[in-house]
């Protein structure tokens, strides 16, 4: 719109046109003020019904709350004005008339289900805190590529349509693609290791993944975005410091450019930043240190996988972010490399938030032999992947990476209660639309 | 890898480890050279066979090409070394032994056509203008997002699961979700919309696409990575305004940090930075323009689409990137509006390169029983887009965007003949895999 002002932007002294949703309208008899809210913020807008054109009056009192209008007028200051300005208007004109009736009430004085939010978020996304969430969210994919590209890692687009599933074990959806079976991918992984393989080394993807598991958690979505790192020549510590930096900048960031957005969130105070060298414990430690805190009922045995109730355990214990290495083998992909120096380890690695896992990563295996052997110990066949398997004959470097869940970031960065506040149109077992 | 040195930073008089691919060997008899070549470049190690351990000698000299070594030695000037050092070997070690029959030749001395590379991708990588394509696609992308932020613009993920089609006529690929009927989305354009009403006004997002169009041809894919944005309270003269400074941020970045790529790439000479002042034809003028040229069989009538044929030779007149503007409404989406004098006319556009279309935008149907018009015109049941219709009965502002091919503008920002040069790994009717 040519010549708006936003409301954040409108200065005392200037004649402005401001546009925006009505927020709130309060007639006190002979004064009246209405709240006009856009992106940026709110302003008030002054009408003195005795000393205004009537139908200026008439227009800016009976319209609907939530109604597009544009407001043109004087801006002055006004200690008692929530924002410490007001305009006083020369003309409104009502853009789009909003019913009066509405599903829910974007001025947040009227609480509703969640369920009810997702189904209006063109509503839901007009209150403070809940577009406060995705400027954030924004901020920390914005704060990764800038961490990845610091570390000379290149943006990679991989395809979403694929012929074969990455990991065994987890649920595809099908696809019919001109009449062929294929799937939606669960994980860049495979290619993303293809790629570290070339000459460009170290790569970088923030994207969708669909996995069909039957989860219905408040932290398992169907379609969720990852964000992958893959490095040639790299190990699996090499990769835990990435890893490290790309949750910590992402942190920096929010502190550093989201104060309103953390203010809006209630989390002004509360809100740290890690110190960026988070504890690496051995999955030995971490069994231990779980069946120490007496929270589970029957004590974890090596070679067991950590259950929520124990990683949560743990997490309350350590109370940071906090890698875990040495995992067995047996528990991690056949993709990861096993240790040199002893086979039942692997160089797999997850790093947790205290409240659940955020990365799994590790070293990859690039020894061809190697890796067929551990298709088939999957119980893959290795024949249907040997797009991938072939490029391991050809001079495969050693190479290492992770994959951070990207909602899971924002939801324990911003400490959300379920995941789904975090994802604009989140899809889930009950959820397909809109 | 610690301690690892990248080729184009070993510095003569240090002792380096370097790491990278055999990408040639030259034995000259008592001398050989061996250029070993990683993501930054190559570099050159000498074997002087009378001076150095047999052993050394050996392993360097039989290690086939495209293995993966690492070296150490001291890094000398050498005027004649092809980067004007070399290093002189204390210990060479065979990471990956590659195969000696390879399919296809990253040395690129023998061509290979286009689905070989594609299958081979990992080794079609290792060539340095293969690897420049990807190194600029990144940089666009980055010269994008940066651009959008610039102009306020918050970078969102809309889900690429959906339960009806963004558009009636185009294709869709079926996904079978949980039991229910649902479909991979072709454009995030609904969901946009429903974001740009609300606070966030103002978005983009840069993610896949998927098309289950039968064409085969050199411009298309059937999965693509599009670059939208969508902004409240602009107008279709300003979305053109927004496309215009992506398209012209894309060149400016790649001309200003990717010198090497284009070098390497042939394009360094003949590289040019658009205005960022395109001419605006009307829909009529391309018309006539495109019959005056006489290239077609058939003069074209207003209320045509424009065939490719007339776009290449309108391209050709025009030659430099241009808006098509007053489109008749009637071969426009039915989201598009109309324009407010002349409903024959919309306020769609098409912002062309002189060989092909890259982008689609106009200015957005927000009034509700226009767009329920709308869908009933197009022969679409208005109920099943219920999710999103609703939201335009509650304060809807005007707005406006567009759709921008991201490969597309790889490929004729590099001037490449197909698009797949500028895909990692395509997809079309015949492939699938990798």
């Amino acid at each position: 719109m040519e010549n708006r002002t936003y409301t954040a932007d409108a200065a005392p002294g200037e004649t402005a046109t401001v546009a925006g949703w009505v927020h709130e309208l309060r007639d006190l008899g002979g004064i009246a003020f209405l709240i006009l809210r856009d992106t940026t913020g709110k302003i008030q807008i002054k009408f003195e019904k005795d000393e205004m054109d009537d139908d200026l009056v008439e227009t800016g009192l009976n319209v609907a709350r939530e109604s597009v209008i544009s407001v043109t007028g004087d801006v002055d200051e006004e200690p008692r004005a929530p924002t410490g300005v007001e305009i006083t208007p020369d003309s409104v004109e009502v853009v789009a008339e909003a019913d009066t009736e509405l599903p829910l009430d974007p001025s947040g004085k009227v609480d509703a289900e969640l369920s009810t939010r997702l189904d209006n978020r063109t509503l839901d996304l007009r209150k403070e805190e809940v577009q406060a969430i995705f400027t954030i969210r924004a901020e920390i994919q914005h704060a990764a590529r800038e961490q990845f590209r610091e570390l000379e890692c290149t943006e990679i687009n991989t395809p979403k349509i694929v012929a074969t599933g990455t990991e065994g074990g987890t649920e595809l959806f099908p696809i019919t693609y001109f009449g062929e079976e294929a799937f939606m991918n669960q994980s860049p992984q495979l290619f993303k290791q293809l790629i570290a393989g070339s000459n460009v080394e170290r790569v970088f993807e923030i994207g969708p993944i669909f996995r069909a598991e039957e989860h219905n958690t408040p932290r398992h979505l169907n379609e969720a975005t990852s964000i992958d790192f893959e490095g040639a020549f790299c190990d699996h510590h090499e990769a835990m410091d990435v890893a490290e930096a790309v949750v910590t900048a992402a942190y920096e960031a929010v502190a550093e450019n989201c104060e309103d957005e953390l203010d809006a969130l209630g989390l002004a105070e509360e809100f740290e930043v890690p110190t960026g060298d988070f504890p690496r414990l051995s999955y030995e430690e971490a069994i231990e240190r779980i069946n120490a805190t007496g929270e589970l009922d029957e004590q974890l045995l090596w070679g067991d996988d950590l259950p929520t109730e124990g990683e949560v355990a743990l997490g309350e214990d350590v109370g940071e972010h906090y890698f875990i290495t040495d995992w067995p083998s047996e528990i991690k992909p056949f993709y990861i490399m096993d240790q040199d120096d002893d086979e039942q380890l692997s160089t797999g690695f997850d790093l947790m938030h205290p409240r659940m896992e955020l990365v799994s990563g590790g070293q990859r295996e690039h020894r061809y032999d190697h890796l067929i052997e551990g298709f088939e110990q999957q119980g893959l066949d290795p024949e249907a992947f040997d797009y991938y398997t072939k490029m391991f004959k050809y001079g495969m470097p050693p190479h290492a990476g992770f994959g951070l869940g990207g909602e899971r970031l924002v939801m324990t960065l911003l400490g959300l209660d379920n995941i789904r506040e975090g994802v604009l149109f989140p899809r889930d077992r009950q959820r397909l639309s809109p």
